[in-house]
């Protein structure tokens, strides 16, 4: 029997990095998670037993320390994640790709007689910052993105004429709660040089929080495509934006059979099963390009 | 061989309610889960499989949302906790005990176009507001408190001068880092009657919140005695105030073997092994009263 | 106003040991989280910030590691409470109880060329093997345990014949899947010291095993009592036994409206809400004796 | 501004079925999560709010419990799972391609009496049967594996030689644990209709079992290889497999420092952060064709 060693990665995950920045008059906090993954030649070690061309996972670790001690905001991630990438490329022997994500933690500073406490914070919501850098011999690619935007409205939903089977029997409404884990991830068509990432970051969370709530949603579908046409239309620097959205459902509680009236008022949270809906919204391509084979839809936001 | 019956309660536990308040300029949500558990004589069903002093605990589910419907404010889960507990003592043909767990987690309203959106919601932060109310022929008590209350100073905090044996190795240091997943209970001197349960909640989680940042802490401890007396001074409603405070470490990561300085900048969280600190401040008694025997700190928050 | 310091402990939790016993054939393992907590005078630390009186719950992971270390058999749980417990009282200068809480996680040996493997191992099902030791100046006392026993039986099962009220709409069924994750928790009349805590362990398993599927159930209360007097006749060190049983729901899923027969075929998994189930089974007192005030139920297992 | 939708899909996730077959003899028991999704032609729900093309989330889960009632044997995943995909492709009117994951969750028959009971059960051990089943125009593809199979050698392991940099700190062993949770993902050379999924999967855990601990391992990477070898060697009609290997490091503890010795004895099993190794072995093309790129490795397992 002849085998190959196919396709192959290994690094170190679930780094968990605090960092202080002391200024005057206030303290700072960055709290990342940090998954660091290498590709490169690494057979030997697979079917030899021969580790000198590994980096160990234990180095990686000490390396995501030492480098956010030298490094101005590891709060901006996409940047942090640029200078470990690099430094990876160069510090394994065989390395030829290395991918680092990060996720920043929200915290919110807390006050205190009134004014903002230097040093003091609470856990925050809306979100995880996150992102993914990628780095070869051809250079580095970014994927910027939210995870875990829990986000929710009690009207302005519903879900109706859909496809019918034998098997259906789901009755149709126009008032429904949606509620969902909102993750979406996005890439940018200009240079890494050119682009802010914390302020690109922070005006796509607004935009979609903005837009969750603007509309009537006829599916989860209807808005994830009108959040990310969105975007594109506010942030010229993003190239497209992928969204993935589980319907967490809240059921109408039946409180008929009590001889009560549930006006859109009781629900049920469930977890599972749960709908998920997932999709891309991207640039047009120029008309007659070769990538021209999407579903145009240049008036879908104006329409809706 | 003879045996007992000892003590034994069932109940529901894991009601995800969520109710929506449609007012005309904008809709409220409340989220909560709810446990409810019975006592009672239910010797019959245990030893004889006779259910007949059995209430189902999907009709205590039915109830929950049952009466969820009529009642104005089942975010304020203190008075809906006895709304419950009065329904459920007369529910059961033998109940004599019951208890009602009741947890509210929070939401944020989000902002559409500059101003609150009428029916869109984030996923709050602060923790979840707690109740346990529990019932019988002697009357109702209560507990209020909060949970997941998640918070962190980056400095202001230390660890000197403690105990040492042979397996202490343990630096000393005034800097370091303080993170807590806070948990509170409380119960209230007055009558239930009297309580105004929103407004006090809100007030001793502020309260705790300004009082976490606001010292030099030597120990998870004396911030936990700390809070509490702050507590009992500004909420004179509140009797006694127990906190349970897991001691998230997060340790100065070494990187002098590099040769860099890390001047309390890089630390690594850690979630195990972890400190708990747990411990209860109450109002002294009456002096020579029966129950004068805690240790008094009359001046405990003045000298801090 | 003047208040004082109630009820207080402290100590460390989630420690992760895990001990490797080389005998020259094999290696045994035991797998244990530990949780370490103290009581004492610890009133100066809360209201002074004098911390001489602690001591580091660092040095109390530090321990169970070293502690560990010279004794005989981690996995006989009870009995390395005990010498820790035994250890803490004296460590720190003012405590005046100890408890210490075990779970040993199970692995179970992989084969190799069809034999006992000397070396490697799979995590392994049936529950964790728990204790908590708790020790003061009038001596020791432990409690046994089983966490997370994940048991289901397929039919055997009902739920008939109970108290409906206005909010009741479950149907009775006499044929129903029931499944719980179980929790145990028992004392000993004997002495520590005459005690085989590891063949009593495995035992009461058994004999819990072999009842939850032995009858016909009528409640999970009805098993529940079944199986603590079926463990009290076969172990006479055990003096009571606690059991807290969720009822892990198990929907029979409707398909008459697609034309198609369930007869007890096709279920729905669910996990919230949950019944949960309590009660303790103890041996009768002598009677007229003070203690004599339970539910009788001498001949409760042979009518079963 | 123009945009396009790029790729989408939608489903159900979380589906938990529990199928009891009710033999003469015996009840036997599957217990399944089922994972759905759908891509197709669904612009218009996205851009137009016309549903008319989209199959509700809620009939897929009907299906996949209406279907589990007509099929013999639901726990032979890949088989139910080709059933599954086969009727929701002719189910959506614009559907192109479903997917259908499967994990089937381990249960072992209890005895009673000495003998098998009939029909109780407790959770299994040896990790999830897992697949993915993907059609469209082009037939069916098939995934198999294997989620969550926790094992751990206590010595035979070690990690010595590797590459080392400024930011190297690690030691080196010879004798370690190694401890993962495995995961593995394997398909088929032979077509879909001549496989006896259920076997091959059985066979392919036992494989991996016997040689996770049948070597000196000198890297996670070279126990990798090894398992995918040998996995090849034995099962002709499995045509590659992946593996991802969490290293779960398990630190030797320090106890020089208080004057004892730890020869390999006392350890502290962490979960943050961890190594995590993957890697696919496959079978080598055909001398001098197209797909001969790999790293060749004939001997790799014999050379070992």
């Amino acid at each position: 029997m002849s085998t190959v060693l196919g396709r192959n990665n290994y690094g170190k995950s679930g780094v968990r990095l605090v960092k202080v920045t002391r200024r005057p008059d206030r303290h700072d906090i960055c709290d990342l998670t940090v998954d660091v993954a290498l590709e490169g030649d690494f057979a030997a070690a697979h079917t030899a037993g021969d580790n000198t061309g590994l980096l160990a996972t234990d180095t990686m670790r000490n390396t995501v320390y030492a480098l956010a001690q030298g490094h101005d905001d590891v709060g901006d991630i996409e940047r942090f994640g640029i200078r470990l990438v690099e430094h990876l490329l160069a510090a394994g022997p065989t390395v030829t790709r290395a991918q680092v994500r990060l996720a920043a933690h929200p915290w919110s500073r807390l006050t205190s007689g009134g004014a903002a406490d230097p040093h003091a914070f609470q856990r925050g919501n809306g979100g995880d910052r996150v992102a993914t850098v990628t780095g070869d011999a051809s250079g580095v690619s970014i994927e910027a993105g939210i995870d875990g935007l829990v986000v929710l409205k009690t009207t302005g939903s519903g879900w109706e004429g859909y496809h019918r089977d034998d098997y259906t029997s789901l009755p149709e409404t126009d008032d429904r709660i949606m509620a969902t884990e909102l993750t979406a991830r996005w890439t940018y068509g200009d240079p890494a040089s050119e682009i802010g990432f914390t302020a690109s970051w922070e005006a796509v969370r607004a935009v979609v929080l903005e837009t969750f709530g603007d509309h009537y949603s006829p599916s989860v579908q209807f808005t994830l495509h009108r959040m990310g046409d969105a975007v594109l239309e506010a942030r010229p620097e993003v190239e497209r934006i992928s969204f993935s959205l589980p319907n967490r459902h809240h059921l109408l509680f039946d409180l008929s059979r009590f001889g009560l009236e549930n006006d859109h008022e009781i629900f049920q949270a469930t977890e599972e099963p749960y709908g998920l809906i997932e999709g891309t919204v991207e640039r047009a391509p120029a008309p007659g390009s070769a990538a021209d084979n999407g579903v145009v839809s240049a008036s879908a936001r104006s329409g809706a």
